[in-house]
């Protein structure tokens, strides 16, 4: 069988399964802000349709600016992006051929991106189901290592690292002349995030992504930005494409930059809905990953496999994401987005229909 | 002086002027439908607005099948674009450190992309004030080409080649067993255009670009397709980066394969205002390129370079392209789009006022 490679457009991975779409769905295959985009992004649509018939500013200058302020970096320390996965394939054809180290389970791109510009990969295996991470064992990794990607919080667990393990792993990055990728994509979930952009200026070997697509829900029209060492920012943009960011995103963007109760109320919406979700879980005796944000992986500790859970839920039109595709996961968890308190309540509904059925 | 890459974006062209932008301008400098984007997609602007939130169809199945119908090609032999730009830096990636021929004056991005991707670059120059074709000169470069770059109507001068002299390249070509890539972001200005699109079956060196932002008037979405062979178009798809062609341009390209009345309005329009424009600039005395399309380069013959012509009509507020940037051009002609008939006529004057004061 062959699997879809991401969650969202359901329609490959019933397709996959030989399964009809369903006219109603609840799709949690995404890890998109359930609130949907700010309303400051609806009610300026129709004025942002100028920008359809212009050519988007290719140094993306406005929305730098404000990204500038905000996170006290100068603009050319900055690189925006075609979304997150267009600024991880540029990383790795900057690595083309190089040594990169992965930590698995992680986002599948790393891995694609790599292997398409021929980087010999190394894997440090996170072990359910607490995927903790052992800086003894990934040491030796990194004397080998020209560029590491770390995803944090991570995706498909959810899982926040340590600060002083994510600082000594990039001290140590530094000492072996190895890049330290950290994809930020879901930090503006957790609650009390401390930043490692400041960071950036006492390590060169230091590259932070982020993508706006999560929070502000805009998968559609694509948003990400990098913060790294100018001259690694003037490399990459000389490979990306030009006006490769759209007029709609640009615009997108800047007006998201002023959303900072948005984002509030989008962490407290996430948080409280965990732990209905996580205290129900519990009782009903299904595993979870220790997320802090805005997905979570899940599984019946009865079953070897989750397959025929999975099937059961497609069936029930309620999507949850496959693992066949992270190592380490091969189809034993489901990873689950977060969504409204509606949704997450059928969800529950489903699964303690499930468990009356199986125990 | 740091001249700006493209058109559009005219505050960049200002700065390096060191003038400041007027508060009110004419834009020829890029080369868009004046007739703005096909009404249906301003009708659906609010139901286009769903597709924010969802991740867009990675394998742009919708699209592809409505261009697969239109062009009798099966899908396998399309590849949907982030933008005609994006396609060139694919192609050029694969083209890494091979020899590419280049025909200049052209579109910049070919050179460019090819450049980063430490192409050899060999040139063949096409001479002012015809910029014809000699099959004879082209002939003896080919034999070390791995690829060629051939944009049809060509971009500055609008010029379109004949289709005995493409075919007769396009053989050459596949004997010497290099890529003929044929750019026809323009074609569709044509009012007798012959499609080379059946010749993708025959030759599998050819490959097609097209363009869907300077007709629909979408550059702000960023939309194109390359047609190629199927082997070529999985290779290409491997490299580029995944969700790369954003939903709303995605449903845009859908609306806009509906539209053949507004291709034809646009074409009878482009034809007209064209024509009214070179009988004008006869009876002045500017020297024109033999454009059949939305744009042309433009000379006043009695200066020696074009600057002290260019600097007046920014100061104007009209802004043409400059072509300091096009080898061959270096600043000794003007490119001007064709924008609506008022604007041209807005143009017409303010060159009239020139003409008063320069002979």
């Amino acid at each position: 069988m062959k699997w879809p490679s991401h969650g969202s457009n359901p329609q490959y991975l019933y397709e996959a399964m030989g399964m009809m779409l369903p006219e109603n769905y609840l799709d949690f295959s995404a890890n998109i802000n359930p609130l949907g985009p700010p309303e400051a992004l609806k009610k300026s649509w129709n004025e942002i349709y100028k920008k359809v018939t212009v050519y988007p500013d290719p140094y993306a200058l406005a929305l730098k600016g404000k990204l500038s302020k905000k996170e006290q970096i100068p603009i050319d320390s900055l690189l925006v992006g075609n979304g997150g996965a267009e600024l991880i394939t540029l990383l790795a054809r900057m690595l083309e051929g190089k040594k990169v180290l992965l930590i698995q389970p992680t986002f599948s791109e790393y891995e694609q991106a790599c292997r398409v510009n021929r980087c010999e990969i190394m894997t440090y295996q996170l072990e359910a189901p607490d995927f903790e991470l052992s800086l003894e064992r990934i040491r030796p990794k990194l004397r080998d290592a020209d560029a590491m990607f770390f995803c944090n919080p991570n995706n498909p667990t959810g899982i926040r690292y340590l600060k002083s393990d994510i600082l000594m792993l990039l001290e140590e990055c530094e000492k072996n002349d190895c890049l330290f990728i950290l994809d930020e994509a879901f930090y503006d979930f957790l609650l009390d995030y401390q930043s490692y952009i400041p960071y950036i200026k006492r390590f060169s070997n230091l590259i932070i992504i982020r993508s706006m697509t999560k929070m502000f829900a805009i998968p559609g029209i694509r948003l990400g930005y990098l913060v790294g060492h100018p001259e690694m920012i003037a490399n990459l943009q000389s490979i990306q494409s030009h006006w490769s960011i759209n007029a709609i995103a640009l615009a997108a963007g800047e007006l998201c930059m002023d959303e900072k109760a948005f984002i509030k109320q989008t962490q407290n919406l996430i948080a409280n809905e965990r732990n209905k979700l996580f205290t129900y879980y519990r009782q009903q005796e299904f595993t979870i990953s220790a997320s802090e944000v805005n997905f979570y992986l899940l599984k019946d500790p009865y079953l070897k496999d989750q397959f025929s859970l999975f099937e059961f839920l497609l069936k029930k039109g309620v999507i949850p994401r496959h693992t066949f595709n992270f190592p380490g996961l091969e189809g034993k968890w489901l990873r689950f987005a977060i969504r409204s308190s509606q949704e997450n309540q059928q969800l529950m509904e489903v699964l303690k229909e499930w468990r009356k059925l199986h125990r």
